[in-house]
């Protein structure tokens, strides 16, 4: 399972001329998510903490509130060509009276197409689907832990990558410390690996943190944070439009362009001290 | 529908202390792809290009293969609750006798599923999907001419890129002259959205191109080259290991780290001179 990256040759082309030689990728392989064993989705990440990936991506999506909604997580049978488990799909199994998520094409797109596709509804979307509210958290957490948060999350994160090809995300307790780090080619999946060992480990809804993403502050990741309880999101790149609306009306603190001593807060910045 | 930037004040804390200020962000919005009235997909996207988005979007889904593959394509009248139309509802007319997609869900697992979803398998559906093949491109790129890619996109960005929270696509001729650029807040729409303008302007199969993206080369983004018949994949960051396999086995030369004077090559490096 230790796949997280790849050898393979390159030529590396330059001023002094070409030369062949060895470079790491960061693994890529598309993961199955079967809820009582219902193809729910596929997506492409980085092999390894699935069955975290697989907790953060159906906590995130409305499906689980605690680690108790779920029986049992496994890896199904299913074989490559040379017989071999490929590890690739992973089989929930929900506790009893916990309702299946709804996997019908129609039954997902009708409540957007009936109100006109918009922000607006999107954000509305997320407020009906949600368990939690950071609008409450009473955390604070200072402008000095703050510009800490991006090196302690390049530090974990320089353990495992050498292929400069992952993102990352961490989950930070409001002192700075740092409770889990997750890197994944696909931003979303690094984020609900963070959200799936937080379910795991007791820590959601995830009062008093500061979730941190290597990248760019989406709807989605302010979305995932909302689900997930997280008052605080910081990234070191930009957030989008509907991003900081969905944060100052959930009453999420977003940070962006956090990097060496500053930064831009969007909305709630009363929890900065 | 020139809604590509939005000014928001944001709270700017730096060792200087805080000061308010305006800050330009991304645009955000979702939009939904119907095809015949039926729902399709839904997109959170940069608004602006939405019918390029589209096109682009269905050519690489294998939905269609030439721009006469349909009919019309138009904003329904979906309002808001203020009872304006949105323009985030696209609505594809397909042209007589081409297949519309599958929607259900279980159809489209279950290729996969049976098979033990794995990267070859991943790799097996692009082969049967795609209708060009970009193995036979003969265009031959110089390192001189691929080393001013990422500067000419950038160039192009600058025009429209004040957000910092965008990600480019460009096509090029083999002879380095941009074809086209776009942005947008999701990387897989910047390229849709370039692939669908090289549908509409008679450019697919995009012979003798390079594609060129601001940030990594996923597996995703590779299948999309190779749907268009786009010979030659440029990024400025990393690949993944399945970008790199389906590179490899489709005939496209993958090009990564594509910075400054020097860039990693890996695959098919025949084709740069």
């Amino acid at each position: 399972m230790g796949r997280l990256t790849i050898r393979r040759p390159v030529l590396r082309l330059g001023p002094d001329g070409a030369r062949r030689r060895p470079d790491s990728l960061a693994a890529e392989e598309p993961l199955e998510i079967r809820v009582g064993g219902k193809p729910l989705s596929v997506t492409m990440r980085t092999p390894g903490h699935d069955v975290e990936l697989a907790h953060g991506f159906l906590l995130t999506e409305g499906v689980l509130g605690s680690s108790e909604d779920v029986a049992v997580a496994r890896y199904c049978d299913s074989v490559d060509a040379d017989g071999r488990n490929t590890y690739n799909v992973l089989d929930v199994a929900l506790a009893p009276g916990v309702e299946p998520p709804d996997t019908s094409v129609e039954r997902n797109f009708y409540t957007t197409s009936s109100c006109g596709v918009c922000g607006k509804a999107s954000l509305d979307a997320v407020r009906l689907k949600t368990r939690f509210s950071p609008a409450a958290d009473q955390v604070s957490v200072s402008y000095r832990t703050l510009v800490t948060l991006p090196d302690t999350l390049r530090e974990a994160q320089r353990v495992f990558d050498s292929t400069g090809g992952l993102h990352a995300a961490g989950l930070f307790t409001g002192d700075g410390r740092l409770l889990v780090a997750r890197e994944d080619v696909g931003r979303h999946n690094a984020v609900d690996k963070v959200l799936g060992w937080a379910l795991l480990n007791g820590h959601v809804p995830a009062t008093g943190t500061v979730l941190m993403v290597s990248g760019r502050a989406s709807f989605e990741l302010v979305q995932k944070a909302v689900m997930a309880g997280v008052p605080m999101l910081a990234a070191v790149s930009a957030p989008s439009s509907l991003a900081v609306e969905l944060a100052d009306e959930a009453g999420v603190t977003l940070v962006g362009f956090l990097r060496g001593e500053s930064m831009n807060v969007y909305t709630h910045p009363d929890r900065i001290s």
